[in-house]
């Protein structure tokens, strides 16, 4: 079996040491490993699944040498730097930053929903963590029923600010705890007991770019340009999984049963749904797993075809990392 | 200036705390307070902005002398005592608990909305804290605009579960952050740094009671009971403010601006509608006021005519005790 070089950008930070994890854990067929970062961190030594390595300097050159390389940084380094690792003759690249997912040159890929788009470009487009872990369930309702309109409000974790986003809730949270005044530096007010309705920069239209994200990104991947999606995006003191609390008028029929029906036979979905033994999708059960849970199904109130459910996925998981490997599962 | 007689049964709880310190802000002209509770409180002084007062033992004798009963106990003693407490002769009793709220012979009251329906009865019911926080904002919109549907997700306060409730999320996540074993007693599974998308009991149709009370209850305050109202109801680790998020369809074309001018007008609301100025609702501001907050104002993505919005409001305040003090203004 062939095996492949593998880089890994960005490879200390919070969706950088979860790729390598999953690399690893899903035996991705990784001849070499090679982590790069900026001069502040080349020369560290870290402790991976594949034994203690070195981070690398990055430099475009090296990069390309690879046969698959990992983008987990800024999209300003993304945009400079990702094009010309791809280029022909260099590495296949899978960025995790939103700076070539709404560029119609790239694809951008889930791939239990359009792993078709994947082979299309030698730089592909990781989604968004919000519309990932949402996609994957709605997707085979929409396939099945006919989604006319999806209404989503998020509880979002503090790892989608990385590793920094989750310590300020741990710190701060200590210190609200002791009496002592609490800071915010990465997210915009004090996050700890709190939340904020507020995740990336507003746009002209009130909502944030974090919410417009997952209407973009679910229309690309469903190759739906006029979905009708409103996402109301919000960050509540929890670690690392997302929940998402989504209401959809279909055009057929729909009910509780046959929705959850479909959604157990969806690759990448666990239903979680027996509130008679208290089940149902919480981040204390689905940190840290692959699937995203899909939970509290049941008819709407307000739609004649309509259901409304409650999904749970691991932010750095399938919001990232495991996506991420997915997509180069697609092209070895 | 008439002075009055009032008594508040449970008044050890957080709920019934809240109710004397409103009573005393709101200069409402109590001439006595008698303060009820059960045996095992009873003989206690309690500190009051009134002074300090000492816990009566319950009797429906001594509460019918009161003028006003504010009831802030289980819908279990409210259902045997309240209607006793309120016979000809006794007191008005204004109660907390679900016991009477759909019941067609007592009012349901919020004071901005169905002020008239107090004087019907001389038992009357205080909304739920879900419903009495999203109602003052929507109604106004309703009123204006026509609501065709509304689709609410909420993020809710261990308040919800009274001072017990608010001491589990601080002990357990103090235990938490000490790497102890973290355990759960009030709520069904542990509450730190996760959610619970379950609050009160499951019913046939799947929602839990909490979801159907906001459905309801604003059907019945609003005096229309078809209203399309749908609510998933979600318990999240912070103190005393609950936020919901709000997607509303309308029958007249409505914008943000418009909006936020009916909003700005409608009693016992504040706008808190600037992202420039990084303001929006957060349960760090709304907590112990008495103003609902409203933010986020902008075009739903999925309606012709629609509406997204958040709203944050103190659980103990507009969410119980705020209320039940204006009920009781309006009957002086």
């Amino acid at each position: 079996m062939a095996q492949y070089k593998v880089g890994v950008i960005g490879a200390t930070g919070a969706v950088g040491m979860e790729m390598v994890r999953v690399l690893h854990d899903r035996k991705f067929p990784v001849g070499e490993l090679h982590l790069f970062a900026s001069e502040r961190s080349s020369g560290k030594k870290i402790a991976t699944p594949f034994g203690e390595i070195e981070v690398e300097l990055f430099s475009v050159e090296a990069a390309r040498e690879m046969d698959f390389v990992f983008l987990a940084v800024s999209g300003d380094f993304a945009t400079e730097f990702a094009p010309q690792i791809a280029a022909e003759g260099g590495a296949i690249v899978i960025d995790n930053s939103s700076a070539f997912r709404y560029d119609e040159k790239y694809p951008l890929v889930i791939p239990e929903i359009n792993p078709q788009e994947a082979k299309k470009s030698r730089l592909i487009a990781n989604p968004n963590c919000t519309t990932a872990i949402l996609a994957v369930a709605l997707y085979p309702l929409h396939k099945n029923f006919g989604v006319k309109r999806a209404i989503v409000s998020t509880y979002q974790a503090t790892s989608g600010a990385g590793a920094e986003g989750m310590a300020e809730l741990e710190n701060e949270t200590r210190k609200y705890l002791a009496g002592e005044p609490v800071k915010n530096e990465i997210f915009a007010h004090p996050i700890p007991f709190n939340l904020i309705p507020h995740i990336d920069k507003f746009q002209d239209n009130g909502y944030t770019k974090e919410e417009m994200k997952v209407t973009w990104e679910t229309r690309k991947i469903f190759g739906e340009p006029e979905f009708k999606l409103s996402c109301t995006a919000v960050r509540i003191p929890t670690f690392r999984a997302h929940s998402e609390s989504c209401t959809i008028e279909t055009e057929k029929p729909i009910t509780p049963e046959a929705a959850r029906e479909i959604l157990r036979k969806a690759p990448g979905v666990k239903v979680v749904d027996d509130t008679a033994k208290l089940e149902y999708p919480m981040p204390l059960n689905a940190t840290k797993k692959y699937d995203v849970e899909v939970g509290r199904i049941r008819a709407s109130l307000v739609f004649e075809h309509g259901l409304d459910f409650f999904v749970c996925g691991d932010q750095l998981l399938k919001g990232a990392a495991l996506n991420a490997v997915q997509i180069a599962e697609l092209l070895v």
